[in-house]
């Protein structure tokens, strides 16, 4: 039983896992979608009401069947080195592997479908209040005077995009800021804004989820309380720290929901200790984090892509059996 | 209780529903999330746990809270006529809309993730082989030497996309063409081709599932046979036909497994009556057949949309309580 790793060539977070991977002897199979159809081919046959898929990947192929996992990390689009790449042949080849892929029975992190919800962010909010994680007050509107209302009970405020990064090449993400209580928020009528109360801050928060596994770094806020701390130069490492049963309950209850496998959660912890939820990346980065902790983020991750499908221990062929 | 149908304003299959609704005395918004951020508007406020949405359409306010059902018949791309139109809104926009949308407990026609899923083929063929539905022996690869053998064992064979329609602007369909088994397959190698055993059929038939509903219609097939029935001009119109009972569990038990709502098989059917699965098409048309043969799909789709959330019957308003 194979693990399957999507993603680019130079992924250094990936690397990490994959030696982790390679010391325990699980079969890894790593391809960039990208690289279809020059050094990735792919074979499904439906025939007889049975199907049987092949992906072949620098010289090796591997049985859609014999899949245990797959990780999406961070694939490439479809045929996006081939020799004349086109929106069509893009099309064409996601459909063919993704489509074959969406009818294994491998374990997914995360699974597409669940990646492209949880990146909806009132779809988090509402998540996040629904298992119980406090969610600082927020609107989201196109109207004006719902702004100007929300600014006049929450005067301390942020502003920040609904949707990710910015659509540019390469993407820009787009830092929160705060926002004064009597801004001009006429402007509001012509896009969606997101408005939040700022949550006075004395650590940000990153807990990273993995399966079960709930690993939790924090960082104290600085003299000059950052906003934002994804942009911030600052010399507080992340330090590891424990996650209250109560919040874990939640987060549990929040990836339950979710259907992932993978969650990288950023809270603000206030004065009173208590941890606001800002979001849920399903495929934030770890790498920082397990630099600063130690925390066995990478490992924790190939323990969870290695463990075995449920039901799927019998069809382990004899060389998956072999390699340790 | 409302109903929420997003669709483009010209949409007279849309407008075919809405009569139906509207002589129930069902409530219903309809939109088009293009027009975000001009004639449509939104809110959402995430405050003390709780979530309160609204939107605003034609001067009308309605509660994302009081949706029965949402109908995503053919929406266009969000804030597409904006002022300042843009890749950054789209996105924002979207995010707002589904996100909160996404949050509530209506039904939906078809959920946009089972839609996504619907689309990919060899998905669709593996989930109708375990439904029990028979699929004409199909190969998808980038293997040439695999095209080959396929085309040894079944010699009378169609070529189709693997996606759905050419992405150009406007979209276009590429019909399924006849291909010779002594053709040259080595261009396969440069994109994931779709070959599959060409069915000799004597009638093509477009069941259009709504909900537990299964309509089905049959086409004889003239002396000239048509490989692709919807690009062909014919005289002879659709015609009502019966679903043998192993085809509609097999088709309901498709519908189940798909998280779907709705959707439009088209079949071909042999010298035996044998009902080959082609395709599942979870936002086919139907006012073509419903045209043919009288069937009543457009009411049978508003009465599915109308029907009242379960659990949320206490919360009917009293217009939507009279109506019958």
């Amino acid at each position: 039983m194979t693990v399957l790793i999507l993603t680019s060539e130079e992924d250094v977070t990936a690397d990490m896992v994959v030696v982790h991977l390679n010391a325990t002897g699980v079969p890894v199979v790593r391809l960039d979608p990208a690289d279809l159809t020059g050094g990735v081919a792919l074979s499904g046959e439906f025939v007889h009401g049975a199907f049987r898929g092949h992906l072949s990947a620098a010289g090796r192929l591997v049985s859609i069947g014999g899949l245990r996992s797959v990780w999406m990390r961070r694939p490439g689009t479809p045929a996006a080195r081939a020799a004349a790449p086109s929106a069509w042949l893009a099309e064409e080849a996601g459909q063919a592997l993704y489509g074959m892929l969406r009818g294994c029975d491998a374990r997914w992190m995360n699974h597409p479908d669940a990646a492209r919800r949880a990146r909806y962010k009132p779809w988090q909010l509402r998540l996040a209040q629904r298992c119980g994680l406090p969610v600082p007050a927020t609107l989201i509107t196109t109207f004006p005077q719902a702004a100007r209302e929300f600014a006049a009970r929450y005067p301390d405020l942020v502003v920040k995009p609904v949707s990710g990064a910015h659509p540019q090449d390469p993407p820009r993400a787009v830092p929160t800021s705060r926002v004064a209580p009597d801004a001009d928020f006429s402007a509001v009528a012509f896009g969606p804004t997101l408005l939040q109360r700022r949550v006075a801050k004395r650590a940000d928060i990153r807990l990273t989820a993995v399966g079960e596994r709930l690993l939790a770094a924090r960082k104290a806020t600085g003299a000059e309380a950052e906003v934002d701390v994804r942009f911030a130069e600052s010399a507080t490492p992340w330090r590891p720290v424990e996650v209250a049963p109560r919040v874990a309950e939640a987060v549990r209850a929040y990836l339950r929901d979710a259907e992932l496998a993978y969650g990288a959660f950023d809270f603000v912890e206030d004065a009173d200790g208590t941890w606001w939820f800002l979001e849920c990346n399903q495929s934030g980065q770890f790498g920082f984090v397990e630099v600063d902790t130690g925390q066995p983020i990478a490992r924790t991750i190939a323990e969870w892509l290695a463990r075995p499908v449920a039901g799927q221990e019998a069809h382990v062929n004899g060389v998956s059996a072999k390699a340790t």
